[in-house]
């Protein structure tokens, strides 16, 4: 009943260039509901979404929330501290007495990779990965390619860097398979130390050189540097890092056209990014916190809509 | 206002034959509603229902709230933690606070037996007792019931044995006064330090020895042990329980048909319950959980329906 | 877009009389509705409200989501722990990512004094103050003056005295503002230490002996001692503390007539309040609480229904 080729979201693997159009053009749609003075459409009336979250993410779940209220879904966040997970049941468990609720709609973030997969191959839900661990987060990556089109009218040939914590991010990979899905080159920038392996045959190119990213890309996509990783001697220090890899207006500068910039937020502002380069002209970080809403709605509703009443529903 | 002889549903206790019948004949018409595509009906539109947990309860809590929003109640979800009970607030005072707010309803899981009672006696809300201790947790023991009646077509002359931890289990006592209400008999079967003194004027039947009991029922209902339990003496070791009352194939297999099985979760599976048993054609485990909210849907509807300004008002 | 002359409600400094009897009326207009048989009002339908709190307030955060609920608004609770402030994020930038999912209203709890203001600043969602650290909190003054005017008829020439830790208050404050501007005198009595100085610069008169407060007050508002401010020095005990603050039935009934007792709740009841006097006929403190929803669906109707698509939508 998916309106597109595939019937859960586990990743952007999987995703033909056609899904993901699809869902890009259906998330502006949806755009344009959050401009009304009512934002909000009858579209997934009577479904249930839970929110299933074993790890905390205020953005993220709220994200999600508001997109399953403004579809006007019934939502019920499930988290897991004092549930029955930290009284030892398995997710299986966990996941299949959820079901037994008569649930429409899993939304996961979980700290396992595959965890999403495993849920879709033991549930009837429609299962969305808001997250797994360093793994997959499909709807970050997909507002940060609609952030992009928004900017450049088309991702073809567009050259995006990801800069600084490749390894840790559950953000890259997405990103690194929707780009190229869509015509997209990629570049890595970052420590070598925080640079996964043979990461090479997804098709990216990589450099250690912030200075060099910059003139080689359109965009930069800046990933947190997590503070608690600076005791794991991964890079020796905060300070050190951000002399190498921080991203702040004297680099930019050096770049023949202005640099788009990205961050999937929290940020930490004279850490991986600075604050002039954050709150300028060229940072579209809070239009892709408005896209999150937009893509997440369009992702609901493209895999559920199907399963509401009337899928033809129009706002109200 | 209530369509049952009873204004609250403090526990099983004080209410009749036909309350329990009317309640499990109302459940099945919730569940049917629970397996359309829209499951969701405006019986409550307008009233609010408080949850009111003092304990963590994610699977209880999760079960009400679902129950309340399919019937179109507002939903109020209030934890202890965090709360003016932590700041030292009396219970009674807590609870004149949310009724002060004008709330319909109040669904109550609190450590101290007979809170849901205290309540129902300065407030003017429905009080919905969702566990109190030790003590009572009349909707669990409505869904166990409703599964038994779902399989077995009725209770009557039923042979029912509830196994392991019955002394900390906040489920066996409103099985006890719901099954034998319905013309069921209980059997108890665990160690002797697992089983209160004097339960037997329940009229409940006892036994330590877990292939007696197999032989002599038709369905167990599998009590969760508390793995914290462990170090208080009550049992030597989980694999010593799991010896002696661990029920799995090897066991069940002995029974001259087959024994129908419950567990009110979350299982510890190796320990009082094996897989091969809990996923098993004949474990309800999962029906138990659909019937919980169908049974909360219609505990709901007869005792707030009245409040609502048109009880008869038919699904959208 | 207000139909106050204010756009936010940051504190009552700024609020005019005709303001405030503006927002008076409209609570009583809306306590109507509470105590209808269906207590919704499609007034927000459609709007996103935001309950942002920093700290914990499960009081006031469920009296405005009620409040929310009441009106038909979406309603997001979004608590520190567990987001992306425990991780660095400043103040600012967590609230335009909330903003940048276009959110209507901000209702924010915040250990800062002027941390709504400075929101109000930097956001074009509208601002409710529901509590900056020692500073404002107008919700409960509304509600303190709407309860006292239900008593009274009117606060013109009003004796009310505001008892105890006038320092460490949120709820001093708009108190004394907003009972200065509807004409009442405001008496504060308290122990030295928990009196700020040149507080008098507001226009208030100040007693260390609650006897005299008493013999000249119609009204006292009783604020809450925090139990933890014990071993800072500021008053020797709890019981010192009774035994000269403590308001009892014997101190009570040598008043001339009969004083009307707030409370903000949560109550201590044996040291700032006996419980003879805090469950007496002259205790208006559970009206108080009904009031808080009331008062807290006007100043929503008020600044944000212009917003709504039809504000003169009558109640269902």
């Amino acid at each position: 009943m998916s309106l597109l080729s595939q019937e859960h979201m586990l990743g952007l693997n999987g995703y033909s260039e056609q899904d993901l159009i699809t869902i890009l053009d259906t998330a502006e749609r949806m755009r344009e509901i959050l401009n009304r003075p009512v934002k909000k459409v009858p579209t997934l009336r009577g479904l249930t979404v839970v929110n299933l979250f074993f790890e905390n993410s205020t953005r993220t779940r709220t994200s999600f929330e508001l997109a399953e209220k403004r579809l006007s879904a019934d939502t019920l966040n499930f988290s897991a501290s004092g549930s029955a997970v930290s009284k030892g049941e398995t997710l299986l468990d966990t996941a299949r007495n959820i079901e037994a609720m008569k649930v429409d709609v899993v939304v996961i973030r979980h700290k396992s990779p595959g965890s999403p997969h495993f849920l879709s191959r033991h549930l009837d839900s429609i299962i969305i990965n808001a997250g797994d661990g360093r793994h997959e987060h499909p709807t970050q990556a997909l507002l940060d390619m609609l952030t992009l089109r928004d900017k450049f009218g088309s991702l073809k040939g567009l050259r995006v860097c990801l800069v600084g914590d490749i390894s840790h991010s559950r953000v890259a990979l997405s990103n690194i398979i929707g780009l190229k899905t869509l015509g997209a080159s990629v570049l890595l920038c970052g420590p070598a130390t925080l640079i996964p392996r043979h990461i090479e045959r997804f098709g990216v190119e990589i450099t250690h050189n912030l200075d060099e990213a910059i003139q080689n890309s359109d965009a930069l996509n800046i990933l947190r540097i997590q503070l608690e990783r600076q005791s794991t001697g991964l890079f020796p220090s905060l300070r050190e890092y951000h002399k190498y890899f921080g991203v702040n207006r004297q680099r930019l500068d050096k770049a023949a056209s202005p640099l788009t910039i990205l961050h999937p937020g929290p940020m930490n502002r004279g850490v991986e990014i600075t604050s002039d380069v954050a709150d300028s002209d060229h940072s579209v970080i809070l239009r892709q916190v408005t896209n999150g809403v937009a893509v997440r709605m369009a992702a609901l509703y493209l895999l559920a809509g199907g399963r509401a009443p009337s899928p033809e529903s129009k706002p109200e």
